[in-house]
């Protein structure tokens, strides 16, 4: 407990016998008892952020609420749409909505590397504010479970980060339970925002699989329509732009110098590393203001394309014999055929060919991540995120709204 | 599952079936899927929040995990204080460190009553920002999990609050267990940085319970002490300087003038309303710049117990005819004294008496919370709070490191 005058934590060690009978009455006692005040520097720390200009904590704190409403209207419509009753529903596996994600001690130093131990549970910054690897994911779980009724398991992301892990990739994990075969060399890749793939050579164990974000899935692309188009549109549908274009293979060479993409794996990429900040790099790159749009496109397409082949070459023992595409970027033909283009030796087609709508895959892979927690299995695989060992992923939040006794 | 180009949600209705055998294996098969693009304004508040000044989320996120590992720190203490070994605990119940608490949605309009359905999802304020009621602990459980390998159970005040509740207090649930007598018509008040109390007449049933923060409790008696020492004291120790003051009886007349005061329970209070802002009020008040320093904190004495004598005059049916303290005013002796002369036909005694530090009490309801969620019990009081219905408190998050099969 520590309460709202923020001076520190009380801890109390308790002894609790539930009593035979169905009412569940228990007895307790206390054990101990300590009061461990926080330092000058974690206390000024809490006030600042509660004391932020904009009242950016309030309106995080609301986010976190709407965003939890909006993943329950989309519960109710999927219910509807399936013509299934939300009592007949077990779990809601939320991912929620990352708005900050800090694997590592520092965001500048990309090469800093894994930190372990207790270098790793937070110390001073320079400018006095605390920092620790974090990662954030709103919409709140209490809400879905309020206006569905249903148990919610969130906060996929959280432990595998306490446990020294990126916190992503964690599909990996269904990948293998989806595609790896005793015979066949696959490559699942995702292109999302960020793109990222999953290798199973054949007969890959669980614990030796790799995966990592390869860079840039559809982020660039859509932060390239956005601006061009003055946000009239907000992204190159079919990729039908793209595949009118011409890539500028200069731009691609000078963007590919980038270190993210010579960094050994586990790694793990966002808006920090392919946001707008990039795009306006891509922007002012050689002759870039000369190209027409479509080419601009067909540029960002080739670099995407490119950092998976590289990815491939450089950080894979063994090459595919199959590429396994999902996410949102296996909608853009311009993608799949430079991708087709890229990988002559591979057979590249979508995750449909294997009965999952390349949409839906990341959001049934959590529903399968969070049947694992559910069984107490772990979730991810410490190879992928660098963490220390397996760990059971997520919070689980009740369903019911309870009795006082039974 | 929403990503990280925040275009909005999508849905997965999947049958999963966990097969016979020890090895827990599963089949599962994809029932449905749909997608939900979030609204413009959302996608352009999760922008905006991402991209606030000062790094305020990033801050924000990285203290979570930092005072998720203070708070490690601090139940690893207590088990080496206590003689216990971590593996000997079943469960940590963290409440976490408010940083932001708006149970209702516009938090300028205190009297604005409590919400109820749709109204309360969230809506856009006239700055274009989304509101919600909502309310933050922070202190991420998982890094509480990873460290010591203990259950945690966490975020109690959430459900409440997305039941229409005010998230506080939940301590009225143990109260009751505690303190509730055939015969006897107690009052447990607990004094914190705010000030509530639970009234328990005579046979009260759970149901019928009445709590509700009372007005500040040590708050501005802290913020007043470390505004005249300018910070080299934090507070008042044992109430001795007040105790050689005089209230200024004028001032806490013209200060219960407060509208928080005559709000109708359930009502909670914060720093919103008892914060420093509230210290600069006392301090302009009438011939406050006259007083010495142990006058004033006298006054505010005099108007923290006064707050709780009209409290019971104005809202409880039974007088008490005893007054059990608890939480860190319990120390003060001006408080203590103060509260006996206000409530001369009450007994006053400290949560000691029933053998519970003091200090203690509201660690140890919270883990009695954490074992009546265990238990799927309910663990508001919606009388107390203004929820609709009771729900079960909190997120469980697994303590194990789990396997990959069983």
């Amino acid at each position: 407990m520590s309460g709202t005058s923020a001076d520190g934590v009380d801890v109390a060690l308790l002894e609790v016998e539930t009593l035979a009978g169905p009412e569940r009455q228990f007895a307790w006692e206390m054990v101990d008892f300590i009061s461990v005040p926080y330092g000058d520097a974690v206390r000024a720390e809490i006030l600042v952020v509660q004391e932020s200009g904009d009242h950016v904590l309030e309106r995080i704190t609301r986010l976190h609420f709407v965003l939890g409403n909006l993943f329950a209207d989309a519960v109710e419509r999927l219910a509807t749409d399936a013509g299934h009753d939300l009592s007949s529903i077990d779990l809601v596996a939320s991912h929620g909505q990352t708005v900050c994600h800090f694997p590592r001690l520092h965001s500048a130093e990309s090469d800093a590397g894994m930190l372990t131990g207790s270098e790793a549970w937070g110390s001073r910054d320079e400018d006095g504010s605390w920092v620790s690897p974090a990662t954030l994911q709103i919409g709140e779980p209490a809400v879905i479970a309020e206006r569905t009724g249903i148990s919610v398991m969130s906060n996929f992301r959280s432990r595998d980060v306490a446990a020294g892990g990126t916190g992503a990739p964690l599909v990996p994990r269904i990948d293998h339970l989806l595609y790896a075969d005793p015979a066949a060399n696959r490559v699942a890749l995702n292109i999302g925002g960020i793109a990222n793939l999953t290798s199973l050579p054949a007969g890959v164990a669980l614990e030796d699989v790799t995966a990592f974000d390869t860079g840039p899935g559809n982020m660039i692309l859509d932060g390239l329509v956005h601006r061009l188009t003055e946000g009239k549109q907000r992204y190159d549908e079919g990729g039908a732009q793209a595949r009118r274009g011409t890539s500028d293979e200069a731009i691609v060479e000078e963007l590919m110098a980038d270190p993210f993409f010579s960094r050994t794996p586990p790694k793990a990429a966002g808006r920090g590393e392919f946001g707008a900040d990039f795009v306006e790099r891509l922007h002012n790159l050689g002759n870039a203001k000369e190209l027409s749009q479509a080419s601009l496109l067909a540029t960002a397409v080739s670099l995407t394309t490119r950092a998976v082949r590289d990815a491939v070459d450089r950080f894979l023992d063994v090459a595919p014999t199959e590429l396994i595409v999902s996410g949102g970027g296996a909608h853009n033909v311009a993608l799949l055929e430079s991708l087709a283009a890229r990988f002559p030796e591979a057979r590249v087609v979508t995750s449909d060919y294997y009965g999952l709508d390349v949409d839906a895959k990341e959001a049934a892979a959590f529903a399968l991540l969070a049947h694992l927690s559910l069984e107490g299995l772990a979730g991810n695989i410490p190879r992928v995120t660098g963490a220390r060992h397996p760990v059971i992923l997520g919070d689980l939040t009740p369903g019911g709204t309870g009795e006082y006794s039974r």
